[in-house]
């Protein structure tokens, strides 16, 4: 671009203000006319905005870190509940405190602050902890019943046809997301299932299983290669990131549009914290492709994206 | 605090909803029942409340970041006319942009990725670059202007005298923090005032200026040591942040109320990043203060948490 | 602790001095009398030394990022090699880059910084970017080439099976990870292999392989199990901290060494950045045990802990 | 850069090994064929270098967070003996510590993870934290004895003439900073002096002083203006970066070199955190300038580059 070009593409920041008749949508848009983390966050609710309208648009999307237990499974229910996502690849661990809270047990939050109050006590008291978020224990033994309860069809079916089958198994009331995918037949993705507390108690009862996770690769290229049109949404990073960015290298387009919301940064290599520009390179993520990344914590960016879309898609 | 009153303290977090009839006030209140940062949000928001509708409460605000050039002017300028700040302390830069602003000039937005851009180009074009913020250089020349033709009242004035008095001499009708601190005798510290160019232009046209630091300093501590009860809310770090901790050793009290939005983390030591309980140690704050640091970028904190605080006031 | 007892173990911060004479080892020695992050990095110098003089300590390694394409292959070789790693836990990139290095091709560094050098430039010219290390993607053609041409002996052997049985298929003279594990009978397990270009390659090849993952799963629990003393280093977090982790809460005695090295943090509540303080609730690291997380890109703090580890094994 | 140029720029990374024969430089040496951060810190090694060769390069060099505090008092002291060092740009509070430490106090170093210990605790027992770095408040009364005693030669004397003064009063077989600068005729800056403990001890005593800190803005600007060369290091960030650069603005010929060791990132938009590429645009870093920002506790790196620095002079 030359460099009378460039000067053209700058706009006025807007010092914007905030009133009495201010919302969600009004906010994001004031947003936009600003910049660093903020405008970040306005472009990416514009960009899965559209990724909703284009209706070619295969939407990923990828769950790490422990939202479940934060209480952000209601809103990771209802993104899939409103049609905002197509494919859903997850950490084990928020399948495992999906399944608790779908069996009706809760997490509890308190200050890590207090004094006198420590991680030798905690584990006296058979208290786990997630920074300022707890779980008794005894969670953990009621998902035994039930696992120990089911009838899983065949040894050996992809772990994604497994959390299909796992789902239907769950209350339909519940707001569990491992419910509304098997509802909504959205399949759901988990590369590293054996690191989480629910594969354990799977694997302590039934020795013989072998969840076939190459069969969920391979399907996974497959809807990438089929995507006319294909979007992602990372929240966090991890290998929910990886499994999709390396599936849609096969994707004839690569990614169109792209957003990710986390904390990690790009400096000390890892892929978590990877630019969605150096997608580019790889061809995972499209030369012309429209992206954001939010530096932000998702307990905080994920709420105001879905409130964005939820308003606009009255 | 023995374990059974521990365990007693842990609630259980909700799975909220966001929906149709969902406001800020709402949101703010359903976070409050989560964990990380979005109930550090949360808890930032009651207490900022709690020091408003406390009368007695000093409110302190420090201000560092490029929050004037980001699109923040007007959010600030309305905390200072809803009279949710009484004491400011600032970098200078912020007091520089705020000044261009209120001259007439604007920050611009763009991408920092568009191809073949870069910071040499921006150079040859006299574009200074703030992230992915942008001021042409000759918006400096405008502050010279200004600068060499008014009228310093006393060259051994303190620094937050002689910003009052730069107040004074902006337009009304501008959203200048300058201008509204004037306006409502809300006193102005900035202890780094010659890092700034503001200073630098006021250097070179007032050789014989020695604007008084230290008796702004003093007179920080006397407000301190005056406050029946104190507040802090921090955007950022540095110099603000120290210069207000510094001073409420001296407040009787200590700070009742605090909040610090930053990135900085506290392991590598810095004031900038640490925690609001260091300052316990300290008698910088009080045991039995409410405080709630959220990491996050300001861009996207502050103004959610002046809508909270708007929408509440109403 | 009272009050008298806690201010008995403050010591006096020395303030060293590094001159002719220092080396690594007096160098940690007197990063120990330090704070921050220097003091962390002086501690897990200490604990991986107990570690290793322990000897019934089973040492769990976790790597996670881009340790390989960055230049760390011979650390972690040389980590293998001197007996530092019992059990190793890694993602699949880095055993598919380990195999690129094995082969005998090469990453290539480049700086990102250089005017005109973008993303889409080096998509159309093949080359994938890591941070600033380079790969080309032909590399993956030669690993294919590999792939096609092994006889894997069992379609549902484990995954540590199968990386075993690969390493045996390299050369002896390569500093390979996957080479020398094979060699020293050090189990490698990769619980998200399928999230890799390796597995890929080898998923497109053998479309009906259905590697084992919850054997490894159990075989590692098992591990744990057995343990009468465990220590664990993490590089990095995700996939392997976790899986070490959920695994050592089958240790009789939970760990009784932990070491971290991660630029992530505790406030956003994912687990690679969890305190090791954390672990002790759920039971994964003993009350007792000695642990350190250096916040650190492991690239600065890898290299100095290994050194200090060799000179003093001397 | 054309496409053939680039690709010719890229190197091969080694996979460098460490063995008993490894010393700093040729670690150093290898970590420059690597990435991320420790091809970072190795630029930095050698940009360092190369400043002190330079004879014409005038080292600027920026302070900020607890150095002194942590144990690095004496390394900032040899970098002053050993004429690394021109220029000295610094907060008050490293000041005020070593001061502190020139009368025979010293810090204290503990564990911040003992149970029980706390700040409430702390501040009874009248010892202030600084993340894992304690300082009793007893050190505060003895600066005050100092103090009182001093003769201020002009109470509008600027802060740099004050501050040679005191390094003067300061015993001469101390490592203390303000003396080595004194002995060494080394100016140093310290733009926020009111917001350290060290001026509001001086603020309390003599309430008349009124330090110029205008005639050090510009002093520092002439030093730029006349430096030939410039080159800078910045430790952390803040007012000391700022100050430093704002003024290399006016250097003929912006700084040639630049090295930063920081935990900040440029996404929040602050200087702190902003790249050293963004200063090209400002005019502060030259066009054609080498330079490197690393991404790590200023504990860690600092020993390395100093290690360094002192093997290759010899």
């Amino acid at each position: 671009m030359s460099k009378k070009n460039f000067k053209e593409t700058l706009k006025k920041v807007d010092q914007f203000k905030i009133d009495e008749d201010t919302n969600i949508v009004e906010l994001i848009k004031s947003l936009k006319n600003t910049g660093f983390n903020a405008k970040r966050l306005a472009l990416a609710c514009e960009i899965y905005k559209e990724m909703i309208i284009d209706e070619e648009c295969i939407k990923f999307f990828g769950l790490a870190g422990a939202l479940v237990p934060v209480g952000l499974q209601r809103i990771i229910y209802d993104f899939i509940a409103e049609g905002f996502i197509d494919v859903l690849v997850t950490t084990g661990a928020n399948l495992t405190h999906d399944l608790a809270e779908a069996l009706g047990y809760h997490h509890l939050q308190g200050s890590i602050d207090i004094n006198g109050i420590n991680d030798e006590v905690l584990h006296s008291e058979e208290i786990n902890r997630i920074y300022d978020v707890f779980m008794p224990n005894k969670v953990y033994e009621r998902i035994e019943d039930f696992i120990s309860k089911i009838k899983i069809p065949d040894n050996q079916m992809s772990v994604s046809s497994f959390l299909s089958y796992l789902g239907s198994q769950l209350p339909k009331t519940s707001y569990s997301i491992l419910r509304i995918c098997y509802d909504k037949e959205i399949p759901i993705f988990c590369p590293a299932f054996t690191d989480s507390g629910l594969a354990m108690q799977l694997g302590f009862h039934y020795q013989n299983l072998n969840l076939n996770h190459f069969k969920d690769m391979l399907k996974m290229v497959n809807i990438a290669w089929d995507a006319k049109t294909a979007g992602v949404c990372i929240l966090g990073g991890g290998v929910p990131k990886n499994f999709i960015m390396q599936s849609l290298q096969f994707c004839p387009n690569s990614a169109t549009y792209a957003i990710q919301i986390t904390m990690d940064r790009p400096e000390p290599g890892g892929l978590s914290g990877a630019s969605l520009r150096e997608a580019i390179s790889w061809g995972k993520i499209s030369e012309k492709a429209k992206y954001s990344t939010i530096i932000s914590d998702v307990t905080i960016a994920l709420p105001l994206l879905f409130w964005y879309l939820k308003k606009i898609k009255k």
